[in-house]
């Protein structure tokens, strides 16, 4: 009894360490600990955000090493718990992690030159497309808005749904680009197709838009066919590799982040190729800060190949080729609410996606989807939209009025 | 007679093809040579934008070699003059030396980065500053808008003065930072004041506004005297490194330009600590579509110790403090008109200049001018207003539209 006894002290004092250290690394946010054995341990002054609840020793240590694997895949196995709001308990650890000063930039910048060393070949990533994409358009339909918009939303003002800011998204990327009617438009990456099919039914452009992800394709040509857009918009699928032709228009919103840096100046250079000498380009991106090597658990579950650039990175598409950035705009508080409507629509969902795909797929995507608005509203990432033209084009906006002047086309 | 008559064809013969190679280089423009010996060469169809006279064939020789110093060197001291219209002969060659393709793009990158190894050391930037912006305030003064703003003015509205635009940039500048009134403002690198004097006038705001040229402080001190404002706007004679305190909003219009690549990082470690955690900064600057080095004739006789970025160049400002990057502009047509605009005055006071400095002077200084709009139009200069927050700081604008809907405040 009394070794027993004896024992569970110098447990719980091993315990109440690795518990203050785990809580350290994350920047010393406002939660509550709860271990295995009902140990209940809380730093912080005042009511904590939530208590989280981990129920074996081994996540524990798993968080000093790896926080971000040990977390969510302790969490999608239900080896942690979260109990108080999700939302803000993700928010809560986010901000505190972001307390945290800006260390070892030179590290984190190689690291993730060293993550880029991997390349994304053609079957390479057609396979990571198929991996997160191809899920199922009866999965995305349950959550994302009417048109399946899988990207940042535009809330031109504040009381906006998420359709109506999808809608505004759409409507601020082709204002931007100043389609005229007969223009021809190239799309890299098209999702569900809502852009191109928006693009050619408003803007009376011709739209020819790529995407790897076989699911989606099919989908946006049946959308094609029912809106009776068939002769003005094509959908190819295929990698943006192998665009070919010449177009007014470039667009790319949401795929360089599934690119990989190491591709960024091929890309460059297939734009370069496709965009004629009086054309604009936009490139619409998820974005950091600063670099930083991608994230391991969200490289595992979530989206494999993907590489989140920071804007000097993201020179590399552009500056080989000479563009001319004419206009970048962050979009990361925007960002940050679109993720978070998903995540409500999600929750009102999720025992029908349980059904779907088990539970444990549920908590991973309540996890990423938290995540990712938290990390938009506390944490490094950004949202670029970067307008150009290439070199030696002075037909461009001379100021960019245009783009606050007319109010959203009509549905 | 004979030996001399196969001596001159030899020469002749030599010469022709040395035209033409330099002719080559710079892209074959639409223009003609003329030899010291009389001997004219135009490999165009049509006529020629402008003939070129080269006096002397060392200068020939030199073209082939370094071109840019040679030219420069070579007009400035008479050895080559233009015949037509000066303007539309470096236009014509600026546009020329475009067309060619975007070579070298990674041994360009490489001599940036070796240019960039020479420290502009705080004495050595003092004395960079002096030789440019100590010509005297007077010099100045002839061909400068009325508040000495020497700096991309913003056409708000085609027909615009310079002066009008000058105004339009200043209050495009307040607007895009969101001046409070009570709120303090630093800015580094401050000319003869304009901006400070103007925010501080029409926004109600304190400026601190440090600058290393003593003639233009000198100037800024006695403009804040006679316009009552010497209680809200402080001018400091000291470099950028030595700003001390913490302020609401951090400031820096055609500064960069000075500052040298190597010293980039420590610039964004001064604005780091200088900007309070709610703040707004904007870096206003000459940039380049793709690294380059910088021109060596520029360097020699206008901007020694100056370094043009291209925005990749730039992320060593903001990305290792972590900046949020919220809004990037490129005015690079504004720029090129703004250059046309002081040519143009230049051109009318020429006598006097040449009274002052010399014809050297003034032929150095009319290259200078033009040759700035005509890459501004034609080259790879752009203009880059970049807006940006502490990490962290999520009070910053929703949208742009604020930039677009107030009018520029009355003067």
């Amino acid at each position: 009894m009394k070794a027993d006894a004896e024992q569970q002290i110098v447990d719980s004092g091993l315990d109440r360490t690795l518990a203050r250290w785990c809580l350290g690394l994350a920047g010393n946010p406002r939660i509550a600990l709860r271990l295995w054995n009902g140990a209940e341990y809380c730093f912080v002054d005042g009511k904590p955000v939530a208590e989280v609840e981990i129920r074996d020793r081994s996540v524990l240590l798993g968080l000093l090493r790896s926080p971000s694997m040990a977390f969510g895949e302790g969490y999608a196995r239900g080896l942690v718990e979260v109990h108080g709001d999700f939302y803000d308990f993700i928010c809560e650890v986010s901000a505190a992690l972001s307390r945290r000063s800006a260390r070892f930039y030179r590290l984190q910048k190689l690291g993730s030159q060293l993550a880029a060393l991997r390349s994304n070949t053609l079957s390479r990533a057609k396979d990571n497309v198929h991996r997160h994409y191809d899920l199922g358009n009866d999965f995305y339909r349950l959550w994302l808005d009417e048109r399946m918009v899988y990207t940042c939303a535009y809330y031109e003002h504040p009381e906006m749904t998420l359709a109506e800011a999808q809608l505004a998204k759409l409507d601020h990327v082709c204002r931007k680009l100043r389609l005229q009617p007969g223009q021809t438009v190239v799309e890299a990456g098209c999702g569900w197709g809502a852009l191109a099919l928006h693009m050619a039914e408003h803007y009376g452009v011709t739209v020819t838009a790529y995407n790897n992800s076989h699911e989606q394709v099919k989908y946006a040509r049946e959308q094609a066919q029912l809106r009776n857009l068939s002769d003005r918009v094509t959908f190819i699928e295929d990698d943006y590799r192998n665009i070919v032709g010449r177009y007014d228009v470039f667009v790319s919103v949401g795929m360089l982040e599934h690119v990989g840096l190491r591709n960024f100046r091929t890309l460059g250079s297939i734009i370069a190729r496709s965009l004629k000498p009086g054309g604009l380009g936009l490139v619409h991106t998820i974005g950091r800060s600063n670099p930083r090597p991608p994230d391991p658990w969200i490289a595992r579950r979530i989206f494999p190949g993907g590489h989140i650039p920071s804007l000097g990175e993201m020179a590399a598409v552009f500056e080989p080729f000479r563009f001319s950035v004419l206009d970048v705009e962050n979009l990361r508080l925007h960002y940050g609410r679109t993720c978070r409507a998903w995540l409500q629509n999600f929750e009102q969902v999720a025992d029908k996606v349980r059904q779907m795909y088990g539970s444990e797929f549920v908590r991973t995507w309540r996890l990423y989807l938290a995540g990712s608005s938290a990390a938009f509203r506390y944490g490094t990432l950004q949202l670029y939209q970067v307008l150009f033209a290439p070199h030696g084009n002075n037909d461009v906006p001379w100021t960019r009025r245009y783009q606050y002047e007319s109010l959203p086309a009509a549905e």
